[in-house]
């Protein structure tokens, strides 16, 4: 669970049993935190650095697959990570780390570039607090398998006709990530999306829904302004509910971050 | 239940037990309708006239309270009433029946309004349709007391606020029926209100929310065009769902039929 | 001009001619406030109080036309004014001065209870700037006449049918001033109106328009859950351009402040 | 102005002189319906096939000039044209002709997979309508040349901050054309952008407003859902006005077709 460095485990066996996944991992964060500042920076360094096309074969099994599931290898952004890894490296003396199952791959590259131009005292914090969101997923991975972990993300969407004034049944939507084809799904009887992402943690970036306006009045025999609806928005809280309701009339539609 | 006519209830005796209280209803309207004509139109002929300002002494105990709960006493709608009702009997030979709990008193004047310029063979059967309704919510009252009856309607509302990103807590909404103040209500954590009306079938009519938006928008120091944001709707379905979202910025909203 | 004070436009005399009414108010003005406090003080004092419902017989014609139009007499703030004014002369030593063209009557009683809590030096200056407003308008009417004054405020509305994609014509439209119905139209054949209110500045307070939706829809044999929409919104500046549109679908809208 | 055929205008000039340009084109185009079958075909079948990536040698300037503004070229639609091109005219008996200036390259293939389906005595109707809308737009390009023809198409945008109350000026807003970037503006003072596309008809397609929220929104340090909001939407009259207002809340939005 902490990268190469069972120290931080051992330091709270005294405090067993933990009740919870959340408290095991509140009482290693503590030790980690409570570390000397040369346990922790070794810590840090044994990290691997986050890697583009090539994953390295001296993994971790747990970093292996967060890595692959990330999916950089084959983007353009991979090309860049080699020297923004250098660069990052260098100027804060430990590998880039972030927790790469709660951002997209373009997400983690604006992370970095981002983080790049950082306060170095802010940065330790940045990559402990990100070290927190690492181990909490990878206990919750181990204790519940595959699971929803309790208080993962979720995203949404809902459909109104407020021309009918009733929901939009078996409307076709499609969701972009980073502008990539992801999935696409039919509204149901009540004119709702969801299940549109896996159980977890959301990854933070860029997503768009796209609403096929144009065949859902076609099969009304109703003239349309729109062929298909685009909805672009920003995901930037991992665990948050993001909903996305349209209200949508032929000529006209509005939509709005829901509740 | 059946106003003067035990009759009906003795000709489904057999028929017990009944599992549920619509099975009940259903096999007691089953013998109404196969009741003869003249049956039929004496039963009817057993109902009271609708009454406005002074109830007569003679009603049954359900009829007082329906007629009472109804609330038309004192208003000008009370005056026109015995007009209506003596043309309504004149012209289809038997008294103007209505589900009373189903309507404001403004809707059952609209109602009569309206029906006595109905076809005589139609209007027998949207009598006849009324008893049903009123017998069924007889019968659940009997059954179920004060309790929500199952399948009844309901009235919500919820505020979003577009600006911030979040639902508009302590919000207050107020309910007006047919022009009257009904009840206020705060908006909760998640910018809802419920409850607003009496469980039951929601009676059909005219009704309004008014957000107060202005005092929403001084307690956090932003500028708006708006004090009080009045939604008006018609309410047409006794249980049905009837939901309205506000989706408010500081100068522009939106409101719509929810679900 | 300026209440019984024809010492303001003999100073100014000398600067003759004025290329714009614009100039010689600002003129007159930069005398008035070049006087010296005791002159300013006289000149406050000698304008007459707001008056209710008995107009004082010995108001400048200029007074008595400006009083009449604001309509208070027979409100029920007509009674208070009384007692607001003597509260107002006793803590500032002079009257309460506002230019009443520009506010509904009781946006004049808000007014007043406003800034009867005021600073006293700060009530010296807002009581100039309306008699800026004041000797303004009486000189766009000496010079224009009846013709708009340029500049002067406007209210317009605009029907969009968002569910036939084309501007709603012959839709009728309710202004309302304060609660009290005022005035009456049709959108033209563009979904829009305008000439709601007479030229030359708005009257600052509480407005709504009343769009009739039911009618509208009915006419096109197209259900809607709304029979009248009421937009209430505040008119806080006399000389802007308020435009309120309408994003109309049977069972949904939206509505801004547009531009 | 007639394809190779100066018949068309030899059988007018008895007329002359015409009023306006419309008076004159429609009187040609009276000439070619009131000619005889084998004429109107003979004349069909003069015109050139419509070219993908090589435009014939021996086209007149004007077919020359109107296919080269199309743009097909290099786009995956060239190749698909010469079998599609064949497949009418062995159905049809004549080339498939439109209005190039009135539809964007990829509406021209969806127009002639379109009619390619039709039934051949209304595909003649339509060619002869097409003839109408290319000889109408060489006439008055001959006349006015740049200028822009009277009665053109027109597309506009406008953005109100619903916030603020006011309009939102500095907004950049992309135009896209069959997903292609085409230009892109700043709105001004009054929130609006006009001018996006030549004066003229507008071709008839798939367009796509994207209006940049996010930096609008970080230059006013307000936080927002959205970066980039797309609004697509069919052109499908090439000479109508089409406006695009957004009501941009930093957490929700509506569009619709202005007028």
């Amino acid at each position: 669970v902490f990268e190469h460095a069972p120290w931080v485990a051992q330091r709270v066996t005294a405090q067993r049993p933990f009740q919870t996944v959340a408290s095991l991992d509140a009482a290693m964060m503590e030790a980690l935190r409570g570390a000397s500042d040369s346990e922790v920076r070794a810590f840090l360094n044994g990290h691997p650095e986050l890697s583009g096309d090539n994953l390295p074969t001296d993994l971790t099994d747990a970093s292996q697959a967060e890595q692959s599931a990330l999916g950089m290898a084959g983007t353009s952004g991979a090309a860049e990570l080699a020297g923004l890894n250098r660069a990052y490296r260098d100027r804060f003396g430990f590998p880039f780390i972030i927790c790469v199952a709660r951002h997209t791959a373009a997400n983690v590259l604006r992370s970095l570039q981002h983080r790049l131009r950082g306060d170095p005292a802010d940065e330790l914090q940045t990559s402990l607090a990100e070290i927190g969101h690492i181990t909490r997923l990878r206990l919750l991975q181990r204790v519940h398998g595959a699971g929803a972990p309790p208080s993962a993300g979720r995203l949404s969407g809902h459909v109104l006709d407020v021309a009918s004034g009733r929901p939009a049944p078996d409307l076709r939507v499609d969701l972009l990530q980073e502008g990539r084809r992801a999935v696409q799904a039919l509204t149901d009887a009540d004119g709702r999306v969801s299940g549109l992402l896996p159980p977890g943690p959301l990854r933070q970036g860029q997503y768009e829904l796209e609403f096929h306006a144009g065949a859902y009045f076609a099969a009304r025999d109703v003239a349309t302004f729109y062929d298909l609806i685009p909805v672009r928005f920003t995901i930037s809280e991992a665990e948050a509910h993001y909903h996305i309701p349209l209200l949508l009339a032929p000529f006209g539609y509005s939509t709005y971050r829901g509740s």
